[in-house]
């Protein structure tokens, strides 16, 4: 059994079946019918207005809103485990034609005002230091923990005090909001985001996520940085229909919570000795030394050597109790 | 009746069908065994060992291609009417980081030998001005005309002479194919193209292009160059598998020809006189007044006005000689 | 004697004594006290309020206008003979990112609005293409003839109407001005110009061009974009003085008036059936055979072979009609 | 007083001697007598062939060195507060297309080979993340140290091991050489530098610095590169006149030993436990509370408030004992 990434699952059923309902010919490009209804469907989900876009990788979608939040010239903070800048191969440079990521450090990939008014503190405000244009953070973050409304709030009150553009990775954003227990607007317009990478393909989709801009003026150009980009699908409907089938019966929060039961499921098994970080998403890191790893290993389950020391777990929307239990009770009996 | 364009048409079946056979975990990203199997699988089309990669779009497969070829401060010979240049929003400058693309004109988006040669006659080999480093040429053309294994071949010699690599677009690469008759190879790396975009999504495809490179050496960095791009999904084997089960039983070879015979079909109905280019692939370019454009409309039929007195049709892999003969009839009427 | 080019004369002493009088210690970049005269002085010459910069070349100071006028997707109006296209090495595409010279014929090297408006007329306004963001003209072009201030004010008025931002090469500003006989203004902000690329090379500098921003709403950002480029010098005040030099009691325009008496002198000797364009400013072109040329250079003429059947002269800032004699006699001796 | 930057100094006047001596007509670009023979003069210098060119800035000198080592899609290992990350507003990100810094800690701005070592075991070779593809170290370092052979040599050892190319940014390459007392190729080549930004503007010059290629094969293209970036000056022989009368008699080494007296001076009179570090060349990191620094400025010295606590001087080609010694009086009267 794997548990290497949530990358790996297979797509989840009702995706598939949208995308045979969406096989009938229909306009091009964004010019279809499921495209046409993506800004309502999303608006609602996010009680408010807001302008949405369709792409095809988490990466797409970070970079794409950054294009949006800092000119070539500028700067975007960040953690310096942000997976912008630990594994998107440098996308953000390319798609912001070279603006430069300005790292924080934090405990499990958190970000902080402390941390981010101390980088903005170093920055002269001259023509010959790269200026900071826009803070990302991610949530739930690469360690799997999830930015409470309060703890969004704050740093969005620290980027529009500074004049900062505002984006979130939700690459696991279901994951954090089922964690969280609160609206989708608490965690992002409402705590000063401005836009949204907000992703389905780690939670059960194939390949779309959605770019969610609350601050519409800022979504001005991105449709044709989309294109210029090579990715303007021109069968486009059949990513909108993955998206819109998503949040049909709230199916994204339906898989990020059995995926995150998967993983609480485990943490317990584990206990609190064993655990990197809290488990509030589904991702587990758990310390275990080399002999246990293999152990694990030998009877079947695959996972990631995430540090010396340390595994990572990761859950998927078609995790059942029965799918985890093994890998909880092997875990349980180290 | 939607004759618009070969992008609005549905996803051919066993499209589909293998998209619910990849459904299951595998690795991710390009490490799963569909994308295992493409470098074998089109080395065999192509009777030649060649190292391909799965990309989401045209626009992405060819400007990707083009990095493969020029460097930032050169240039790329092709058609005015080329689709980089007319309809990809500036991609080809956005992957190349400012390449300049450089026109020739000919009838029917067909260049020609005498047109590159005159072309890099009037630049002088200096600093000052841009250097070409790369001749573009799409096949079949945007007029639907097929270069010839001996047109190509003319033009890949023109290219080695004069140092350039070559490049060939295969949107409708298939469409091309069936018309000549050859071996994919005799249009390709037999006649001097060293990287192919391999079109799939305008002839049965949903969203996977295979980009491929016969002159292996030049394949390298592309692979990173795609994940820069935000263009390495996740969950890539649904882009494999799309290619795969193209290839299996010549599905794209089928498909091309159902999508020729339909605009032999109303090309012949138009008769010689009405048609602005020889029909030798799946677009019919048909000289008609606004009056009797008005009135195919009125009858149901939805087309591209391409120029004033000029409309254009374009066929799909899903039309039969059924869904075709209204049209036909329709325009033998005027 | 070298008719070659304006850039291989040397520099006028006025430039060089300013340079010794600049030869103080003062405030590094753009902090001293030459610098801070700038605006003024270049507001004195406008008449207006300006907002400007030096530069060190000509190339420096096109590309960083056309950032100010035009984002990395978008495009530029200029003649298929323009210096920004034929010789400066893709230096815009690089500054703006990618975006694309967009070409318009016109005898002369000059643009007209009619080829303005036929370009525009083709360009689909979708994502598709590229959409044009600015026009650029030179004043006087680079066949030596001079945009009067009718000809700039049509094309002022065709950009307004089409939401483009207009930008003058001005590397022979100078000499179209005395050519005119109007005010610096009449040319540039009454016509419709935001910004100028205001030359002082070709015309008895050293190495300063003045970037001159009539919008100077554009100017914003440009001179962190300067610095970008590796020419915010660090002891700057040596530019500023050239070109403060070169203002002084008029220098500049002595220096042009120079420059353009030498070329009428020589385009009188050869007389209307000789020559190509018009002879407006400081360049001429001349029809004459490969013998005649030879026989010009074993004179010990030298010059450029523009085209065959065609020479081009240029006349520098020190050209005295005693300098320039000899040669406009051994041409009516043809 | 002012020892606020090297920059502020006069241009020593044997360089303004060369600019007179240079003024007459040539060819334009870099094809006169003085550009033509810069490989020469500085193959001497370095005691190998070399291949060179001048460019305006150590900007400049920098980042087109840095386009020659690094595509668009790697990393530049250099200090966090080397020149090319703090001051230089993201202009190596510019000219690479987005090339990433990756930055190690070190005292006093060095970079050792083990800060680099424990970089680069960080970095996993897959496209996810950005590979490291040079290495670009300052001498004398930004706080005035020099890297003695054996340490250039050491990191030249590391960085031919993991394959990375070598830069040096030389903006006081002088001042550490008379500091060291070796030859040129002693701390560049003979220990593994591929390129060398030789500086000459913070040591007298006025605006020419040299970009010296030891690999003379990384040299290829840079020269289109540089024009491309708008540096091809068009009179270009008044920047080669600069460096050559630089290397004449040796000036070069004079002007650096007489701003290194000036610094040992007053580190003298400010001993050893003021010294934020040890002074090797012409900069002097003191430190001093805000009284003492506020007495200073009453008596006529002015100078850059480091840090909290730390005040810099820099001392300047024309500095003199008689020039310094007030300064060092009064810092040791305090």
């Amino acid at each position: 059994m794997r548990f290497f990434s949530d990358n790996a699952a297979p797509v989840c059923p009702q995706v598939l079946d949208a995308l045979a309902r969406a096989n009938t010919l229909d306009t091009a490009y964004d010019g279809d019918r499921w495209s046409a209804q993506l800004d309502g469907r999303l608006s609602e989900v996010f009680e408010t207005q807001v302008s949405a876009l369709w792409v095809p990788t988490g990466t797409a979608a970070n970079c794409l809103a950054l294009t949006a939040l800092c000119p070539p010239d500028g700067g975007v903070v960040c953690h310096r485990e942000a997976h912008i800048q630990m594994d998107e191969a440098g996308a953000p440079e390319f798609f912001t034609h070279g603006a430069r990521l300005m790292l924080v450090d934090g405990p499990g990939a958190k970000v902080t005002p402390d941390a981010v008014e101390a980088l903005l503190a170093g920055i002269r405000p001259d023509v010959h230091q790269v200026q900071a244009h826009a803070l990302s953070i991610t949530n739930a973050t690469e360690y799997g923990l999830a930015y409470t409304p309060d703890e969004v709030g704050a740093l969005g009150e620290t980027a529009r005090r500074h004049g900062l553009g505002m984006h979130m990775d939700g690459a696991r954003f279901a994951n954090a909001l089922v964690h969280l227990g609160c609206a989708p607007a608490d965690i992002t317009w409402r705590a000063g985001v401005d836009v949204l990478s907000f992703g389905f393909v780690k939670n059960g989709g194939m390949h779309a996520e959605a770019l969610v801009f609350f601050d519409t003026g800022r979504a001005k150009g991105v449709a044709r940085r989309r294109k210029r980009a090579g990715m303007l699908f021109s069968k486009g409907r059949y990513l909108a229909a993955q998206i819109l089938a998503m949040l049909d019966n709230d199916l994204w929060l339906a898989n990020a919570r059995a995926a995150n039961a998967g993983a609480a499921l485990v943490a317990e098994a584990a206990g609190p000795e064993r655990l990197v970080y809290p488990v509030e998403t589904n991702e587990v890191f758990v310390k275990m030394s080399a002999d246990e790893a293999a152990g694990l290993r030998a009877a079947g389950f695959d996972f990631y050597d995430w540090a010396p020391g340390e595994i990572r777990l990761v859950f998927s929307w078609d995790q059942t109790a029965d799918s985890v239990r093994p890998l909880a009770d092997a875990i349980a009996a180290l």
